[in-house]
C-alpha cells in the first residue's frame, strides 16, 4: 500500500535500488563487515549555475523510514540466484538506523558541499545510494531552474504548467514541489495540489475553444460556469481573440468578471502590446495578460526587457525538463569506513574524506564563502549541516516541511551576493574553501592511500 | 492501494492531470456536451531524431483501465471551492469507456503521425490528456534514445546505469523498461526487474573497494562471494588494478572465474586497449572489458571506430536523461467533435482533422514512405493504428506485453531505410504524405474555420 503522503509505493522502495548495491550488500554481509560508514551527498560541479537550491530532503526522509524487504521483493531475489538464504534471511530484518545530517531545504549549495551526509553500518549506508541519488539530484536541479524563472520574473505571477512533458509520473509530483519550494505561485499539476497543498492554477485549452461552435459561444460558455477566470485567446486568431473579450465585456457588463487573458503561440512580445492597446481601449485596464509556450527564465527576460506588458507566466516544458542542464554532475562517496577517512585517488572524481560540516561566512549579512570543514573543529560561520534523522528516527530539524523550506529559499537566497543572482555563470564564481583540518586530511588520506596502492 | 503492476497509485491517478481539464470538465457537464470526440496524441517535429520508437501504450492502458475519482480526491477537489457539488457527484461514476487506437509499441514513428486516438465522450478524452502526453512523450524519447545506444554499441552488451540521475522514481523505472523495448540487454534497476521480468546486472562500486584495507583484498573478498563477476579496477589506479586482477587470477588457478573488469573513468579507449594487452599477457582472454562513465551513442561510436576493445557498455545518465534532447514537442489535439472535424488555425501548432490511419509502404521490404490517411478510406500499405481499447476494455492487440514490444521494435527498425538508421540527421528524411482525402478534409476545415472565425 502506498502511504498517503506519496504517490510512489515507498513500502516497495527497497528494490529502488541498483542491483550492485545488493550483491555488495551481501559481500558485507559474508565479509561480516558492518562498521559506521560515512557517505557524502555532493554535486561535483555547478555546470551552467552559479548556485543550487537544495531540495529533496524530505523526500529522502520518508523512504529512510519506510525502508524494508517485503516478502515479494525477497522471494524476487531469491528467484535471481544469485543471493544467499542467509543473506536474504537477514534483509528480513533489515531497517535503516543510521543517521542523517543534510542542509536545510533551500538552501543554495556549491561545488562539493555535501547536501547529505549519511552515518550508517555500510550496508545501509550503501543501500541508500541509489534513491538518495535519484531524488536529491532531480528536485535541486528542478528547484534550480525554478529558482532562476522565478528570479527572471520578478513579481510578477509564475504558474507550473510542466506536468504533461516532464520524464514520467514522480517528476511531475516531486518537481511540482520543488518548484514552490523555489518561490513560483503555482502549479497546474492537481495530485501535486491534493498530496502537498500547493495552490493549482488552470482554466482552459483550445480544444475547449475547438468543440464550440465558435469562439464566441466557448467564451460565453466558459465565464457562464466560471466568472473568474482567465481566457485562451489564439486558437484561431489572437487579436480577433482579445476582441472578442472585450464583446463578451460589453454584453455582460456589470458581470462581466473574467481576469485575464492567456496568449499561448505566436510572437508573445507583439501581441501582448496589441492585447493590452485593445483591452485598454475599452477600458479593460484589470483584465490581465498571461503567457505561456515554451518560456524558460532567459526567453522571460528577453519579453520583459522588450517591454512586453505581460502580467503572468505559465512556464512548461523547458523548466520542468530542465532543457538546458537536465542532471547535475551528483556523488553519493565514502569518506569514512571503520573510523578511518576514505577516498577515490582519480582526480576527476575525487571526494574529501571523512565526516565535514559547512559553515557559511557573512559579511554585511551577504554570503561571502563557505568553509567545509572537519564536522567536529572549532569554526565560525553558519554551519549548514544539521542531524536531521538520529538512530532511524526523525529529529525536529527533520520536520521543517514545505512552507518553511519555501520561505527559507527565499531568505537564503536574499542573502546571496548579486553577481549569483544573475542567469548568467558569474566570472568570479562563489568562493569554497577547505579548512585547514580538512586540507590535511586530504593530504594525509591521499598519501597514505597512494603509498599502500600505488 | 498501488497495484501489483506498477509502482506509482493508479487508483489515484485521477488527480494526475492539470486542473484544466477538469474545469472543461466541469463546464462541458454544465453544458451537457458529451459527444464523441477523436484526440491524437502525435509529435510534431522529431528535432535531432529521424525517427522515434513508440513506447508507452501499455502505462497509458492500465491507467485507463484504473481511472476513477477516490472520495479523497473528491473530498479534495471540493475544498477548492470551484466545483460544483452535480459535477463532483458526476465524478464518483466517471470512468473511462472509450475506444483507443494506438501504434504497437516498438513502432517507429514520425512526426504528425498519431501514436495514439482516443474516441470517447469529450469530458471521458480530454481528461486523460495529461497523463497520456506525460507517459508516452516520456516513455518514447526514452525508447528512441536507447534504439541509438543500441545501434552504436552493435551487438555488444549494453546494460541501462541510468536510475540514479533520472528524473526521480517512475522515470527510473519506466525507463528501463523502455531501455528494454530497444533492445539493450540488462538494467540496474532491481524493481524494474521484479516488476517488467528485465534482466539485471551489477557487480561493485568504488566504495566497496575502498572500504576494504586494499584494492587487492577487496577482490579477493568479492570474488570469493560472487565467483563469476566483473571486477572494477578504476578505484586507485586502472592498470595496477588490472595487474591485480592478474594476480588473483594466478592465486585462484582453476577457481578464477571472473568474467571481466570494469573501466569507469579517466581516457576509457587508452585504458581498454593497455588493460587488454596485460591481461592477454597473463592468458586471461576470456576476461572481457566493460566501460562505463559519461557514455551515450556518440562517445561509443568514437570509442569503437577507436578500436577500442570493449565487450560493453553500461550506459547511464546521458541516455537516461536524454541530455541531447530532453523532450519531444508532443501534442494531444482535438481532431473531432459530434462528428465534426476541429482543428487549431494557428500555423505552428496547427493539427490534422478527423479520425486517421497511417499506413506505411514498404518496397523491397523496406520502408519507402508513410501516407496519413482518414481513418476509413481504402488504402495500400501495412496500417498502424490499431484497436487498442474498445468501450474501456483491452482487445486483444492491447495486450502484447513487454517482450513482443521489444521483438517487434527491432524487427520494425530492421525495415528501416539503412539513412534513418545513422546518428546523424538525414539530409533525406523520410518523408510523410497525407492522402488526397486527407488532405482535402484538412483544407475544407481550414477554410471553413477562416470563414467563421477570421
Amino acid at each position: 500500500m502506498s502511504t498517503s503522503r506519496d504517490w510512489v509505493d515507498l513500502e516497495n522502495a527497497a528494490l529502488f535500488t541498483d542491483l550492485y548495491q545488493l550483491t555488495m550488500l551481501q559481500a558485507y554481509f559474508m565479509e561480516e563487515m558492518d562498521e559506521p560508514a560515512v557517505f557524502d551527498l555532493f554535486v561535483r560541479r555547478l555546470g551552467k549555475r552559479n548556485y543550487l537550491l537544495a531540495c529533496g530532503l524530505e523526500t529522502v526522509l520518508e523512504y529512510l523510514e519506510a525502508l524494508r524487504f517485503s516478502d515479494e521483493a525477497i522471494a524476487y531475489l531469491r528467484r535471481l540466484g544469485r543471493f544467499d538464504a542467509a543473506f536474504l534471511d537477514y534483509l528480513r530484518d533489515f531497517r535503516f538506523k543510521g543517521d542523517v545530517y543534510a542542509v536545510r531545504e533551500g538552501t543554495p549549495v556549491f561545488e562539493n558541499e555535501p547536501l547529505v551526509e549519511v552515518v550508517a553500518p555500510i550496508g545501509q549506508a550503501q543501500l541508500v545510494e541509489t534513491f538518495l541519488l535519484n531524488q536529491i539530484t532531480f528536485q535541486t536541479n528542478l528547484a534550480t531552474k525554478a529558482a532562476r524563472v522565478r528570479r527572471a520574473a520578478g513579481d510578477r505571477m509564475v504558474a507550473d504548467f510542466g506536468m504533461r512533458r516532464m520524464h514520467a509520473a514522480d517528476a511531475a509530483l516531486k518537481g511540482a514541489r520543488a518548484f514552490y519550494v523555489a518561490g513560483l505561485d503555482s502549479t497546474s499539476h492537481v495530485l501535486a495540489g491534493q498530496i502537498y497543498g500547493i495552490p493549482v492554477s488552470g482554466t482552459m485549452a483550445h480544444s475547449y475553444i475547438e468543440a464550440h461552435d465558435s469562439e464566441m459561444e466557448a467564451f460565453r460558455a466558459f465565464s457562464g460556469v466560471f466568472p473568474s477566470t482567465i481566457l485562451l485567446v489564439d486558437t484561431y486568431d489572437t487579436i480577433e481573440g482579445v476582441r472578442r473579450v472585450v464583446e463578451l465585456a460589453r454584453e455582460l457588463g456589470d458581470a462581466f468578471r473574467v481576469t485575464g487573458i492567456r496568449l499561448d503561440s505566436g510572437d508573445l512580445g507583439a501581441l501582448a502590446r496589441e492585447a493590452r492597446a485593445v483591452l485598454d481601449e475599452a477600458g479593460l485596464q484589470r483584465v490581465q495578460i498571461v503567457a505561456s509556450g515554451s518560456l524558460d527564465e532567459f526567453r522571460i527576460v528577453e519579453l520583459l526587457d522588450g517591454g512586453a506588458p505581460i502580467d503572468g507566466f505559465g512556464v512548461g516544458t523547458r523548466m520542468g525538463t530542465v532543457a538546458d542542464q537536465p542532471y547535475l554532475d551528483s556523488a553519493y562517496k565514502l569518506a569514512e569506513y571503520a573510523g578511518r577517512p576514505r577516498m577515490k585517488l582519480s582526480s576527476a572524481k575525487s571526494n574529501l574524506p571523512g565526516r565535514k560540516q559547512v559553515y557559511r561566512m557573512f559579511e554585511d549579512d551577504q554570503a561571502a564563502y563557505d568553509v567545509i570543514a572537519t564536522h567536529d573543529e572549532p569554526h565560525e560561520g553558519d554551519p549548514l549541516l544539521e542531524l536531521v534523522m538520529q538512530g532511524g528516527e526523525r529529529t525536529e530539524a527533520g520536520r521543517r516541511g514545505l512552507e518553511e523550506a519555501r520561505r527559507y529559499a527565499t531568505e537564503a537566497q536574499s542573502r546571496l551576493p548579486e553577481r549569483l543572482l544573475a542567469l548568467e555563470v558569474a566570472s568570479q564564481p562563489y568562493e569554497v574553501r577547505l579548512s585547514n583540518a580538512l586540507q590535511r586530511r586530504l593530504d594525509e588520506t591521499r598519501a597514505s592511500l597512494a603509498a599502500m596502492e600505488g
